[in-house]
């Protein structure tokens, strides 16, 4: 590990990411776990840290950049937000150094849009992007979508943050999966993937009529007290119902011209493309796990070299 | 009680009223209790109704008319769905008897729409119905709403159902508010009327922009962190956004020169009606209550008379 340069950290609210890099840029060590802010709170953020930088048995005093929920107002250090309209590069100015660490330990800040009738933050998710169109430069006006928990929708102009907006699409897929009465509909419900038409037709129908959101969801119940509908379709229709509502929302806010840049990995990203397909939505696609420590190296190549 | 001729009962998922009727038409004893469908499950329907009686000194033997969810496949006896489109008086026609009781105990059927793109059911709104358009009878296209955990829109024509949506408002509200990061924002919320500025501001803004419903969930949470969004507000806006969202849904059903018909009690029902105010939309109100009440003496009539 004689290489090894800095740390990079991708710290969320329920997730963490660490990777050990080289001045290279190569990627010495790599660790994940479900140690976001939550668990952080609780145990603290500096032995979490370095649990993890002993697990990987990494040089001392090693730079570290982090990035996401720890700076958050209840996170390690409260790093702020920079206001939008914003050139990405300003979030690499905008570190905030966490005291009495023996190593220069920095996180970044957050995106913070203050118009009074849709005010909107994001944290961690302003890395992914600086990550993802510093690598994929392309001019012209871009609609970017961060899939998640609570998704995000960037509107990206030169590399010029104009705009955003967050949706609470997995979280409210989530509560309601658990907590309704639809949960019975769709008690052992198989895995699905983007392929299965059901979804397909819900995140169709859900884009054009997004007004009738909650009367879709009843349908999952009377369809199956009706039509028989199975608890994977059910759970698929609610999932397409979700999504297609976001796409519409998200679309409504974005010239028609603007490219659609999806940042996403895994099975959720596989779901966003076949949601795009069965709306004739033309977009790329970037790795979100790449871009993220894309953009880390970044903010510490600004901030140490 | 020798006046007594029969009794109504209005058997919810979660809630249960029952008055004692003379033949004239008059309320000789009133009961309520939280002895819903999900109660009586357990309890024995039988025994919580004679329980009841027995609190009013009922006679023994008096004929019982039921409907709501005590109809339910899960119920006492399934009474099944009258299809649409009907007419009202059709579910009159269909109430099934309960086998092995003493005296003619009788559950009203639900109504069922079976068209496949849009499934739907309801159990004892149809009975509140009947109740309600039998008595303020007005001819041409109405477009009936009643409010609750799942609201139901109804399309009448000259007391004809030609069609109706279930709208998931109440509970989906409901396990926002307890169960995802915005009950933070929202605890210690007041009480909060149709009259907050923050409620009558969200109904019309979810209501011309249905599509980003999800988006507005979060700038409670945002509002809050950046603008200092009291809690209070913070729920009427929730409330606000769920409520325009079913409205914008509900209104693109049905002809734009159909009359709205409210019926709905207390607390909710005033939200509606400021929900309309603040859309500029015409409407009557009829008091759920009683037109529960009415429906079920007319069924009563029809029955046994």
């Amino acid at each position: 590990m004689s290489d090894a340069a800095f740390v990079a950290v991708d710290w969320g609210t329920t997730s963490f990411r660490l990777w050990l890099m080289s001045n290279s840029g190569e990627i010495l060590g790599e660790r994940r776990s479900a140690e976001g802010m939550t668990t952080a709170m609780r145990t603290g953020f500096a032995n979490v840290l370095t649990s993890h930088l002993t697990a990987l048995s990494a040089p001392d005093g090693l730079p570290v950049i982090i990035c996401g929920m720890a700076g958050a107002r209840q996170g390690w250090v409260e790093a702020g937000y920079v206001d939008v309209p914003a050139d990405l590069s300003d979030v690499l100015k905008g570190a905030v150094r966490v005291s009495g660490e023996a190593s220069d330990v920095r996180i970044l800040p957050g995106l913070a849009q203050r118009a009074i009738d849709m005010p909107d933050v994001m944290r961690g998710e302003e890395t992914q992007l600086l990550g993802a169109l510093s690598a994929d430069y392309s001019s012209g006006q871009q609609l970017v979508c961060m899939p998640g928990t609570h998704s995000k929708w960037v509107s990206v102009s030169d590399l010029k943050v104009t705009g955003f907006s967050t949706f609470m699409t997995g979280e409210i897929f989530d509560v309601i999966s658990k907590h309704s009465i639809l949960s019975h509909a769709m008690t052992d419900a198989a895995n699905f993937t983007g392929d299965l038409p059901a979804f397909q037709a819900a995140v169709a129908d859900s884009y054009k009529h997004p007004q009738m959101a909650t009367n879709r969801f009843f349908t999952v119940r009377s369809g199956q007290l009706l039509n028989g509908l199975s608890a994977t379709d059910a759970k698929a229709k609610l999932s397409g119902t979700m999504i297609g509502l976001e796409i519409a929302g998200a679309h409504s806010t974005a010239p028609r011209d603007a490219k659609v840049v999806l940042i996403a990995s895994g099975a959720l990203g596989e779901l966003y493309k076949a949601a795009f397909a069965a709306l004739s939505i033309e977009f790329i696609t970037i790795d979100a796990d790449e871009a993220v420590r894309r953009g880390l190296v970044a903010a510490a190549n600004a901030i140490w070299h």
